[in-house]
């Protein structure tokens, strides 16, 4: 019997069947428009591929609390239609099957945990730097979770002195997603960020950013590994300036021979891709059915 | 059979027994000189006082990594003496029980969770603040570690304008610990803390850096709840500031109840007072012994 998965995202849901193992079998990609547009075709496909689990990784906030009377619900968007949508229910309406649900940040570290970048990691931190900033940990092999998910995205930073940007965030300005997502890239060059010219200062100011959040992160989780994906990470040369960035703001600090010695392997590329969402919304199925 | 416990700190050593159900019998305190002249007074207590298994929360940084070869060494420290000492080793081969090893802030966090605080609380944060800064957390009731304990001191703050002062942290300079440990607090005055009038600037300072490194935490971790020890939080009108300016900081985005409604017992001072390093490590003893 096959798995389902799904990932909910800002503006595609993505729909796959996949194995235990991991592959993706069969895939289709609906538009995010209002749940009552995009919902019949999503529920649809699972009619027509049916699967013995489903796990979804989806864009939030939304409520992960298993206890909760509004577990499974995107909690305060706004996106239209879906603030306070029951997205989990809809699934367990409709199909007699264990339903997992989590961010799709969370969904994302588990596929790159399972089969990506973190295979054999005790840890790691997957963080999407795109149209948004958000991440999720895995932390002994477990799911990082406290009072709800984690929303490294709003972490605060020190500006750059260059950066006059004022930043984006309703509620913080210039938080670390305020200044580093794809708005906030595109807002100071006056052109989309895929027309930014490598030379360009905003690639200085965003890694410097990314950096301290990392070191941040790092020196609350220790994790092995940090994933780093997303549209804004998908040019290729932010990597290595991350990297050197990271290890100027630590100084010396981080003796540890995955930072000094790997640093390369220490900040990386998600190894499923662009799969890493939908392969971990598979993954969160798959873990569901295990606990039984 | 009693369990001992060990609080290694900089300036002190309290060695004590104490009962499975976290209360203390007999404690003394050694004073922190090299190891060749304290740690004999260490041994002798224990042979006295014989125990079934001891906890040890240390200074740090120290090796907590159980598959280490330096596993129970203090690490890196500028103390005379104690840089590559082999303290957990020390007990192992004088006595024959198991010796659990951590840092304080670790022990500090397990015995709030046991017996203090945050009993009760899945998951919890104890943040120290005194000569240096350094935290400790519980996650899901267990304490969180990666490829070393948290260093959570040394994260990055913003400056608040008024401050001027450049930070002592010998790695960053300004870092929290940089800014906010009793040293900068009694820098900036030049007279130690106890002497600081409350209407001083100073506790604005530091207040805010503290906030806004709980609040980067919060988003990494969402913990239940903060508990703030050490020698600068025993001044009690500290509490009061830095729950606002966590409020103001966070700007609404935390809509959770436990932050909303109960912001004064989200972030609070030790339920175990000045003994939550001790029975710490106490708890740490009992952590192991209960993990066979």
């Amino acid at each position: 019997m096959k798995i389902g998965a799904v990932e909910a995202g800002g503006t595609k849901i993505i729909c796959a069947t996949g194995t235990r193992e991991g592959e993706i079998l069969e895939r289709v990609k609906i538009d995010t428009m209002t749940p009552d547009k995009s919902m019949p075709q999503v529920i649809d496909f699972f009619r027509k591929n049916p699967v013995e689990a489903i796990g979804i990784g989806t864009f939030g906030p939304a409520d992960i609390n298993e206890k909760s009377p509004t577990y499974g619900f995107i909690t305060t968007t706004p996106k239209p239609g879906w603030n306070g949508y029951d997205l989990r229910g809809e699934f367990t309406r409709n199909f007699d099957v264990p339903v997992a649900f989590d961010t799709d940040v969370n969904g994302a570290v588990l596929g790159e945990y399972l089969w990506g970048a973190a295979k054999g990691s005790a840890s790691a931190v997957y963080m999407t730097i795109g149209t948004g900033v958000g991440a999720g940990a895995i932390i002994d092999g477990k799911i990082l979770k406290g009072i709800s998910h984690p929303e490294m995205g709003h972490m605060l930073v020190r500006r750059h002195p260059g950066d006059t940007y004022k930043g984006f965030c309703p509620y913080h300005g210039d938080c670390l997603e305020g200044l580093t997502a794809g708005t906030a890239i595109g807002a100071r060059a006056g052109k989309p960020g895929g027309e930014i010219d490598r030379s360009d200062p905003v690639w200085q100011y965003i890694t410097y950013y990314i950096a301290q959040a990392l070191f941040s992160i790092a020196l609350v989780l220790m994790p092995e590994r940090f994933i780093l994906g997303g549209g804004v990470m998908a040019r290729d040369h932010l990597f290595g300036t991350v990297r050197e960035k990271f290890l100027e703001i630590s100084n010396g600090y981080m003796q540890f021979e995955e930072v000094l010695n790997g640093i390369d392997s220490y900040i990386v590329a998600p190894g499923l891709g662009g799969d890493a969402g939908i392969r971990g919304a598979l993954g969160l199925a798959i873990a569901l059915l295990r606990r039984g």
